[in-house]
Protein backbone atom coordinates (compact mmCIF):
# COMPACT_ATOMS: atom_id res chain seq x y z
CA UNK A 1 0.00 0.00 0.00
CA UNK A 2 1.41 3.35 -0.74
CA UNK A 3 2.48 5.31 1.96
CA UNK A 4 3.62 8.95 2.66
CA UNK A 5 7.05 8.73 4.62
CA UNK A 6 8.06 11.82 6.52
CA UNK A 7 12.19 12.31 6.80
CA UNK A 8 14.30 14.59 9.65
CA UNK A 9 17.05 14.96 8.66
CA UNK A 10 20.32 16.91 9.42
CA UNK A 11 23.50 17.68 7.23
CA UNK A 12 26.87 19.13 7.38
CA UNK A 13 26.59 21.62 4.58
CA UNK A 14 30.41 21.80 3.80
CA UNK A 15 30.53 19.71 1.01
CA UNK A 16 27.05 20.27 -0.94
CA UNK A 17 25.89 22.83 -3.11
CA UNK A 18 22.88 23.41 -1.29
CA UNK A 19 19.97 21.11 -0.90
CA UNK A 20 18.08 21.57 -4.55
CA UNK A 21 19.10 18.61 -6.99
CA UNK A 22 21.60 19.53 -9.75
CA UNK A 23 22.77 18.19 -12.81
CA UNK A 24 25.88 17.95 -12.61
CA UNK A 25 26.62 19.20 -8.45
CA UNK A 26 26.40 17.20 -4.85
CA UNK A 27 23.48 18.13 -3.29
CA UNK A 28 21.74 16.87 -0.22
CA UNK A 29 18.31 16.15 -1.84
CA UNK A 30 20.60 14.30 -4.79
CA UNK A 31 22.12 12.19 -2.56
CA UNK A 32 19.03 10.94 -0.79
CA UNK A 33 16.89 10.40 -3.83
CA UNK A 34 19.80 8.38 -5.03
CA UNK A 35 19.36 6.38 -2.05
CA UNK A 36 15.89 6.12 -2.60
CA UNK A 37 16.70 4.89 -6.13
CA UNK A 38 18.59 2.03 -4.44
CA UNK A 39 16.25 0.80 -2.23
CA UNK A 40 13.39 1.35 -4.40
CA UNK A 41 14.80 -0.13 -8.22
CA UNK A 42 13.54 3.22 -9.54
CA UNK A 43 13.64 6.83 -9.24
CA UNK A 44 12.10 8.35 -6.34
CA UNK A 45 11.16 11.97 -6.17
CA UNK A 46 11.53 13.85 -2.38
CA UNK A 47 9.99 17.02 -1.50
CA UNK A 48 12.01 18.99 1.29
CA UNK A 49 10.56 21.91 3.25
CA UNK A 50 13.47 24.57 2.63
CA UNK A 51 16.12 25.13 -0.14
CA UNK A 52 19.22 25.81 2.14
CA UNK A 53 22.38 27.56 0.40
CA UNK A 54 25.49 25.99 -0.59
CA UNK A 55 27.44 25.09 3.34
CA UNK A 56 24.68 26.01 4.98
CA UNK A 57 24.11 23.04 7.24
CA UNK A 58 20.88 21.16 8.74
CA UNK A 59 19.71 19.59 12.12
CA UNK A 60 16.28 19.69 11.23
CA UNK A 61 15.96 19.91 7.74
CA UNK A 62 12.09 17.88 6.96
CA UNK A 63 10.84 15.90 3.60
CA UNK A 64 8.33 13.09 2.42
CA UNK A 65 8.69 10.98 -0.24
CA UNK A 66 5.70 8.64 -1.57
CA UNK A 67 6.74 4.78 -1.78
CA UNK A 68 5.11 1.10 -2.21
CA UNK A 69 7.63 -0.94 -0.14
CA UNK A 70 5.48 -2.72 2.17
CA UNK A 71 8.64 -4.69 3.69
CA UNK A 72 9.92 -1.58 5.95
CA UNK A 73 7.86 -0.25 8.86
CA UNK A 74 7.60 3.42 8.48
CA UNK A 75 10.21 4.27 11.32
CA UNK A 76 12.61 2.00 9.71
CA UNK A 77 13.47 4.59 6.71
CA UNK A 78 15.74 6.32 8.50
CA UNK A 79 18.28 3.32 9.67
CA UNK A 80 17.99 1.70 6.17
CA UNK A 81 18.29 4.90 4.43
CA UNK A 82 21.59 5.99 6.45
CA UNK A 83 23.04 2.57 5.66
CA UNK A 84 23.01 4.05 1.56
CA UNK A 85 23.80 7.82 2.39
CA UNK A 86 27.26 9.33 3.14
CA UNK A 87 28.13 9.85 6.86
CA UNK A 88 27.63 14.33 6.15
CA UNK A 89 23.82 13.58 5.85
CA UNK A 90 21.66 11.00 8.22
CA UNK A 91 18.27 10.33 8.51
CA UNK A 92 17.24 11.18 12.20
CA UNK A 93 13.94 9.69 11.84
CA UNK A 94 10.86 8.65 10.01
CA UNK A 95 7.45 8.40 10.26
CA UNK A 96 3.93 8.03 8.60
CA UNK A 97 2.18 10.60 7.71
CA UNK A 98 -1.36 11.22 6.22
CA UNK A 99 -1.58 11.83 2.22
CA UNK A 100 -1.83 15.30 2.21
CA UNK A 101 1.07 16.28 4.56
CA UNK A 102 4.04 17.82 2.02
CA UNK A 103 6.75 19.02 3.75
CA UNK A 104 7.33 22.45 2.00
CA UNK A 105 3.39 23.62 1.33
CA UNK A 106 2.11 21.87 5.19
CA UNK A 107 5.05 23.96 7.10
CA UNK A 108 4.05 26.79 9.18
CA UNK A 109 7.14 28.22 9.91
CA UNK A 110 11.00 27.75 9.60
CA UNK A 111 13.38 28.55 11.97
CA UNK A 112 17.16 28.94 11.58
CA UNK A 113 20.25 29.82 13.82
CA UNK A 114 23.20 31.61 13.12
CA UNK A 115 26.29 30.94 15.01
CA UNK A 116 28.90 33.65 15.87
CA UNK A 117 32.46 33.51 17.87
CA UNK A 118 33.61 37.20 18.88
CA UNK A 119 37.04 36.66 18.00
CA UNK A 120 39.51 34.67 15.61
CA UNK A 121 38.12 31.08 14.94
CA UNK A 122 39.79 28.25 15.55
CA UNK A 123 40.50 25.77 12.81
CA UNK A 124 37.82 23.19 13.81
CA UNK A 125 35.53 25.95 14.58
CA UNK A 126 35.45 27.50 10.90
CA UNK A 127 32.95 25.49 8.96
CA UNK A 128 30.53 26.15 11.79
CA UNK A 129 30.59 29.59 13.24
CA UNK A 130 31.19 33.01 11.82
CA UNK A 131 33.70 35.20 12.98
CA UNK A 132 32.81 38.29 14.70
CA UNK A 133 35.93 40.94 15.40
CA UNK A 134 33.95 42.49 18.42
CA UNK A 135 31.21 41.59 21.05
CA UNK A 136 28.50 43.49 19.61
CA UNK A 137 25.91 45.21 21.40
CA UNK A 138 23.21 42.84 22.21
CA UNK A 139 20.76 44.91 23.56
CA UNK A 140 20.58 46.78 20.00
CA UNK A 141 20.41 43.95 18.31
CA UNK A 142 17.42 42.81 19.78
CA UNK A 143 15.82 46.23 19.48
CA UNK A 144 16.71 45.58 15.78
CA UNK A 145 15.18 41.91 15.66
CA UNK A 146 11.54 43.55 17.06
CA UNK A 147 11.52 45.67 14.16
CA UNK A 148 10.40 42.43 12.07
CA UNK A 149 7.68 41.00 13.72
CA UNK A 150 4.68 40.50 12.32
CA UNK A 151 4.16 40.76 8.82
CA UNK A 152 7.52 42.63 6.98
CA UNK A 153 8.26 43.80 3.60
CA UNK A 154 11.36 42.13 3.53
CA UNK A 155 12.86 43.40 -0.33
CA UNK A 156 16.26 44.94 0.91
CA UNK A 157 17.03 41.30 2.66
CA UNK A 158 16.56 40.03 -0.80
CA UNK A 159 19.34 38.31 -2.38
CA UNK A 160 19.86 38.39 -5.85
CA UNK A 161 18.00 35.89 -8.02
CA UNK A 162 15.12 35.58 -5.43
CA UNK A 163 12.41 34.96 -7.40
CA UNK A 164 9.45 35.26 -4.74
CA UNK A 165 6.50 37.08 -6.09
CA UNK A 166 5.57 39.06 -2.81
CA UNK A 167 9.05 40.28 -0.59
CA UNK A 168 6.38 39.96 2.49
CA UNK A 169 7.21 37.70 5.14
CA UNK A 170 5.30 36.83 8.10
CA UNK A 171 8.03 36.85 10.74
CA UNK A 172 7.17 35.02 14.72
CA UNK A 173 10.20 35.69 16.55
CA UNK A 174 14.60 37.02 15.78
CA UNK A 175 16.26 37.72 19.01
CA UNK A 176 20.14 37.54 19.61
CA UNK A 177 21.37 35.28 22.80
CA UNK A 178 24.66 33.89 23.66
CA UNK A 179 25.45 30.45 24.81
CA UNK A 180 28.86 29.86 26.39
CA UNK A 181 31.29 31.44 24.04
CA UNK A 182 28.76 31.78 21.09
CA UNK A 183 26.56 34.59 19.75
CA UNK A 184 23.24 32.97 18.54
CA UNK A 185 20.88 34.93 15.97
CA UNK A 186 17.47 32.58 16.15
CA UNK A 187 14.74 33.71 13.42
CA UNK A 188 11.60 32.11 13.07
CA UNK A 189 9.16 33.08 10.02
CA UNK A 190 6.29 31.38 7.43
CA UNK A 191 8.92 31.78 5.01
CA UNK A 192 12.45 33.26 3.80
CA UNK A 193 13.41 34.94 0.63
CA UNK A 194 16.99 33.75 -0.87
CA UNK A 195 19.79 34.41 1.21
CA UNK A 196 17.48 36.33 3.59
CA UNK A 197 18.77 35.45 7.07
CA UNK A 198 22.31 35.83 6.14
CA UNK A 199 21.43 39.91 5.22
CA UNK A 200 19.61 40.10 7.91
CA UNK A 201 22.05 39.28 9.80
CA UNK A 202 24.76 41.39 8.04
CA UNK A 203 22.43 44.17 7.93
CA UNK A 204 21.75 44.20 11.77
CA UNK A 205 25.27 44.02 12.35
CA UNK A 206 26.81 46.46 9.84
CA UNK A 207 24.04 49.24 11.33
CA UNK A 208 24.83 48.31 15.24
CA UNK A 209 28.58 48.57 14.49
CA UNK A 210 27.35 51.92 13.46
CA UNK A 211 25.21 52.92 16.15
CA UNK A 212 22.45 53.73 13.98
CA UNK A 213 19.05 53.62 15.95
CA UNK A 214 15.91 51.56 15.68
CA UNK A 215 14.01 54.93 14.11
CA UNK A 216 17.15 54.49 11.76
CA UNK A 217 16.58 50.84 10.73
CA UNK A 218 12.89 50.85 10.87
CA UNK A 219 13.08 53.48 7.66
CA UNK A 220 16.05 51.70 5.91
CA UNK A 221 13.87 48.32 6.12
CA UNK A 222 10.82 50.12 5.29
CA UNK A 223 13.04 51.90 2.10
CA UNK A 224 12.63 48.35 0.32
CA UNK A 225 15.95 49.45 -1.25
CA UNK A 226 18.02 46.30 -1.55
CA UNK A 227 21.09 48.82 -1.58
CA UNK A 228 20.69 49.92 1.79
CA UNK A 229 21.36 46.35 3.37
CA UNK A 230 24.97 45.31 4.76
CA UNK A 231 26.64 42.55 3.58
CA UNK A 232 25.15 39.15 3.12
CA UNK A 233 27.61 36.88 5.78
CA UNK A 234 29.04 33.88 5.20
CA UNK A 235 27.02 30.91 5.30
CA UNK A 236 29.54 28.67 7.35
CA UNK A 237 27.67 29.41 10.84
CA UNK A 238 24.21 29.08 9.59
CA UNK A 239 21.90 26.24 10.35
CA UNK A 240 18.29 25.24 9.50
CA UNK A 241 17.11 24.30 13.07
CA UNK A 242 13.36 23.15 12.74
CA UNK A 243 10.65 23.32 10.83
CA UNK A 244 7.33 23.75 12.38
CA UNK A 245 4.11 22.45 11.28
CA UNK B 1 70.88 38.10 13.96
CA UNK B 2 69.28 34.66 14.26
CA UNK B 3 66.25 34.00 16.51
CA UNK B 4 64.50 31.48 17.73
CA UNK B 5 60.79 31.21 17.43
CA UNK B 6 58.17 29.95 19.22
CA UNK B 7 54.60 29.15 17.85
CA UNK B 8 51.18 28.19 19.00
CA UNK B 9 49.50 26.22 16.68
CA UNK B 10 45.58 25.18 15.97
CA UNK B 11 44.45 22.98 13.12
CA UNK B 12 41.66 20.68 12.39
CA UNK B 13 43.41 17.13 12.04
CA UNK B 14 40.59 15.62 9.82
CA UNK B 15 42.67 16.23 5.98
CA UNK B 16 46.31 15.71 7.43
CA UNK B 17 48.08 12.51 8.04
CA UNK B 18 49.06 13.68 11.77
CA UNK B 19 51.57 16.24 12.84
CA UNK B 20 55.30 14.15 11.50
CA UNK B 21 56.38 15.41 8.32
CA UNK B 22 56.35 12.96 5.22
CA UNK B 23 57.17 12.26 1.96
CA UNK B 24 54.29 11.94 0.16
CA UNK B 25 51.04 12.82 2.99
CA UNK B 26 49.77 16.08 3.74
CA UNK B 27 50.75 16.96 7.28
CA UNK B 28 51.24 20.02 9.54
CA UNK B 29 54.51 19.52 9.86
CA UNK B 30 54.63 19.73 6.07
CA UNK B 31 52.53 22.36 5.75
CA UNK B 32 54.33 24.89 8.18
CA UNK B 33 58.12 23.86 7.02
CA UNK B 34 56.22 24.96 3.50
CA UNK B 35 55.51 28.21 4.30
CA UNK B 36 58.57 28.72 6.31
CA UNK B 37 60.30 28.22 3.17
CA UNK B 38 58.67 29.94 0.73
CA UNK B 39 59.56 33.12 3.35
CA UNK B 40 62.98 32.19 3.83
CA UNK B 41 63.54 31.23 0.04
CA UNK B 42 65.54 28.29 1.82
CA UNK B 43 64.12 25.00 3.77
CA UNK B 44 63.49 25.73 7.89
CA UNK B 45 63.08 22.84 9.91
CA UNK B 46 60.42 23.00 12.43
CA UNK B 47 60.23 20.98 16.36
CA UNK B 48 56.78 20.54 17.01
CA UNK B 49 56.20 19.23 20.60
CA UNK B 50 54.26 16.47 20.39
CA UNK B 51 53.43 13.92 16.99
CA UNK B 52 49.83 14.12 16.81
CA UNK B 53 47.76 11.32 14.90
CA UNK B 54 46.20 11.45 11.65
CA UNK B 55 42.88 12.71 12.39
CA UNK B 56 43.42 14.30 16.13
CA UNK B 57 43.05 17.89 16.63
CA UNK B 58 45.02 20.86 18.26
CA UNK B 59 44.28 24.25 19.64
CA UNK B 60 47.63 24.18 21.82
CA UNK B 61 50.31 22.52 19.59
CA UNK B 62 54.00 24.36 20.05
CA UNK B 63 56.63 24.03 17.90
CA UNK B 64 59.98 26.44 17.38
CA UNK B 65 62.46 27.67 14.40
CA UNK B 66 65.41 29.42 14.11
CA UNK B 67 65.05 32.54 11.55
CA UNK B 68 67.35 34.62 10.12
CA UNK B 69 64.90 37.23 8.88
CA UNK B 70 65.41 40.59 10.92
CA UNK B 71 62.54 42.52 9.06
CA UNK B 72 59.99 40.61 10.83
CA UNK B 73 59.08 41.46 14.27
CA UNK B 74 58.99 38.02 16.68
CA UNK B 75 55.13 38.49 17.25
CA UNK B 76 54.50 39.00 13.51
CA UNK B 77 55.55 35.66 12.16
CA UNK B 78 51.82 34.38 13.78
CA UNK B 79 50.27 36.98 10.82
CA UNK B 80 52.79 36.41 8.09
CA UNK B 81 52.72 32.80 7.90
CA UNK B 82 49.02 32.31 8.68
CA UNK B 83 48.63 34.43 4.69
CA UNK B 84 50.23 31.36 3.63
CA UNK B 85 48.97 28.60 5.56
CA UNK B 86 46.20 26.69 4.32
CA UNK B 87 42.63 27.57 6.49
CA UNK B 88 43.10 24.36 8.51
CA UNK B 89 45.65 25.06 9.82
CA UNK B 90 46.04 28.64 12.01
CA UNK B 91 49.44 30.23 13.76
CA UNK B 92 47.69 31.52 16.70
CA UNK B 93 50.56 33.18 18.57
CA UNK B 94 54.42 33.72 17.73
CA UNK B 95 57.18 35.05 20.00
CA UNK B 96 60.87 35.10 20.55
CA UNK B 97 62.18 32.86 23.24
CA UNK B 98 65.66 31.86 24.47
CA UNK B 99 68.16 29.45 21.84
CA UNK B 100 68.39 26.93 24.84
CA UNK B 101 64.29 26.41 24.28
CA UNK B 102 62.96 23.18 22.37
CA UNK B 103 58.95 22.62 21.77
CA UNK B 104 59.73 18.99 22.51
CA UNK B 105 62.78 18.53 24.74
CA UNK B 106 61.45 21.66 26.84
CA UNK B 107 58.27 20.96 27.61
CA UNK B 108 57.00 19.71 30.86
CA UNK B 109 53.64 18.26 30.09
CA UNK B 110 51.11 17.56 27.76
CA UNK B 111 47.20 18.57 28.33
CA UNK B 112 44.98 16.65 25.99
CA UNK B 113 41.14 16.55 25.90
CA UNK B 114 38.40 13.76 24.54
CA UNK B 115 35.31 14.86 23.53
CA UNK B 116 32.48 12.43 23.58
CA UNK B 117 28.46 12.82 22.94
CA UNK B 118 26.64 10.44 24.90
CA UNK B 119 23.82 9.67 21.60
CA UNK B 120 24.60 9.56 17.86
CA UNK B 121 26.52 12.45 16.57
CA UNK B 122 24.73 15.09 14.22
CA UNK B 123 26.54 15.16 10.75
CA UNK B 124 28.16 18.90 12.00
CA UNK B 125 29.54 16.83 15.22
CA UNK B 126 31.10 13.70 13.33
CA UNK B 127 34.59 15.24 12.96
CA UNK B 128 35.45 16.30 16.54
CA UNK B 129 33.37 13.85 19.04
CA UNK B 130 33.35 10.75 19.73
CA UNK B 131 29.61 8.82 20.26
CA UNK B 132 29.44 7.04 23.50
CA UNK B 133 26.14 4.85 23.06
CA UNK B 134 25.05 5.06 26.25
CA UNK B 135 26.00 7.82 29.71
CA UNK B 136 28.65 6.00 31.44
CA UNK B 137 29.46 6.26 35.40
CA UNK B 138 31.62 8.75 35.38
CA UNK B 139 32.40 8.51 39.07
CA UNK B 140 33.93 4.75 38.25
CA UNK B 141 35.83 6.25 35.41
CA UNK B 142 37.24 8.94 37.43
CA UNK B 143 37.97 5.95 39.84
CA UNK B 144 40.13 4.16 36.79
CA UNK B 145 41.63 7.76 36.26
CA UNK B 146 42.79 8.25 39.81
CA UNK B 147 44.88 4.73 39.31
CA UNK B 148 47.05 6.37 36.62
CA UNK B 149 48.02 9.50 39.09
CA UNK B 150 51.92 9.64 39.23
CA UNK B 151 54.42 7.53 37.69
CA UNK B 152 52.84 4.38 35.73
CA UNK B 153 53.95 1.85 33.39
CA UNK B 154 51.55 2.21 30.60
CA UNK B 155 52.52 -0.47 28.86
CA UNK B 156 49.15 -2.20 28.23
CA UNK B 157 47.94 1.25 26.63
CA UNK B 158 51.34 1.29 23.80
CA UNK B 159 49.83 1.45 20.46
CA UNK B 160 51.37 -1.05 17.99
CA UNK B 161 54.79 0.23 16.81
CA UNK B 162 55.27 2.44 19.85
CA UNK B 163 58.74 2.52 19.90
CA UNK B 164 59.42 3.70 23.73
CA UNK B 165 62.19 2.03 25.65
CA UNK B 166 60.09 2.32 29.20
CA UNK B 167 56.63 2.77 29.24
CA UNK B 168 56.46 4.37 32.46
CA UNK B 169 55.25 7.99 31.99
CA UNK B 170 54.25 10.02 34.83
CA UNK B 171 51.00 11.29 34.98
CA UNK B 172 49.68 14.74 36.64
CA UNK B 173 45.70 14.59 36.09
CA UNK B 174 43.70 11.96 34.51
CA UNK B 175 39.66 12.89 34.55
CA UNK B 176 36.38 12.83 33.23
CA UNK B 177 33.76 15.81 33.27
CA UNK B 178 30.80 17.25 31.28
CA UNK B 179 30.54 20.44 29.85
CA UNK B 180 27.03 21.01 28.30
CA UNK B 181 26.08 17.41 26.51
CA UNK B 182 29.52 16.66 26.16
CA UNK B 183 31.40 14.50 28.34
CA UNK B 184 35.63 15.31 28.04
CA UNK B 185 37.99 13.48 29.14
CA UNK B 186 41.40 15.35 30.25
CA UNK B 187 44.61 13.52 30.77
CA UNK B 188 48.02 15.17 31.66
CA UNK B 189 51.86 13.48 31.97
CA UNK B 190 54.96 14.42 31.25
CA UNK B 191 54.60 12.09 27.87
CA UNK B 192 52.38 9.96 26.14
CA UNK B 193 53.48 6.45 24.16
CA UNK B 194 51.83 5.87 20.64
CA UNK B 195 48.23 6.07 20.38
CA UNK B 196 48.23 6.06 24.51
CA UNK B 197 44.65 9.06 24.89
CA UNK B 198 42.32 6.87 22.57
CA UNK B 199 43.54 3.42 24.50
CA UNK B 200 43.34 4.80 28.43
CA UNK B 201 39.87 6.23 27.40
CA UNK B 202 39.24 3.02 25.66
CA UNK B 203 40.02 0.92 28.05
CA UNK B 204 38.44 2.73 30.90
CA UNK B 205 35.30 2.85 29.28
CA UNK B 206 35.21 -0.69 28.10
CA UNK B 207 35.74 -1.99 31.53
CA UNK B 208 33.04 0.47 33.09
CA UNK B 209 30.51 -1.07 30.71
CA UNK B 210 31.60 -4.15 32.47
CA UNK B 211 31.41 -2.41 35.68
CA UNK B 212 34.85 -3.44 37.02
CA UNK B 213 36.12 -2.25 40.20
CA UNK B 214 38.66 0.00 40.50
CA UNK B 215 40.59 -3.10 41.70
CA UNK B 216 40.31 -4.97 39.34
CA UNK B 217 41.84 -2.33 36.54
CA UNK B 218 44.33 -1.55 39.08
CA UNK B 219 45.51 -5.58 38.17
CA UNK B 220 44.72 -5.51 34.32
CA UNK B 221 47.00 -1.75 34.39
CA UNK B 222 49.87 -3.86 36.30
CA UNK B 223 50.07 -7.04 34.13
CA UNK B 224 51.79 -4.89 31.40
CA UNK B 225 49.62 -6.75 28.75
CA UNK B 226 48.59 -5.47 25.79
CA UNK B 227 45.82 -7.74 24.93
CA UNK B 228 44.02 -6.56 28.40
CA UNK B 229 43.36 -3.29 27.07
CA UNK B 230 40.07 -2.05 25.57
CA UNK B 231 39.59 -0.52 22.02
CA UNK B 232 41.97 1.96 20.70
CA UNK B 233 38.74 4.55 20.26
CA UNK B 234 38.64 6.90 17.09
CA UNK B 235 41.02 10.20 16.57
CA UNK B 236 37.77 12.49 15.78
CA UNK B 237 37.51 13.89 19.28
CA UNK B 238 40.81 13.82 20.51
CA UNK B 239 42.67 17.48 20.97
CA UNK B 240 45.91 18.49 22.01
CA UNK B 241 45.03 21.13 24.25
CA UNK B 242 48.16 22.90 25.73
CA UNK B 243 51.52 22.33 26.38
CA UNK B 244 53.65 23.36 29.45
CA UNK B 245 56.77 24.80 30.02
Amino acid sequence: MRRNIKLVIAYDGTDFCGWQRQDKDRTVQGEIELALEKMHGEPVSLAGCGRTDSGVHAVGQIANFFTDIDSIPSDRFSPALNTLLPHDVRILHSCGVDDNFHARFSAVSRTYRYFFICRSLLPHQRLYNVCLRRFPDIALLNAYGRLLLGETDCSIFAGAGDTSNSKNRYIYSSVFFTEGEKLIFEIRANAFLRNMVRSVAGTFLHYEENSASPEQLRKIIASGERSQAGPTLPPQGLFLWNVEY
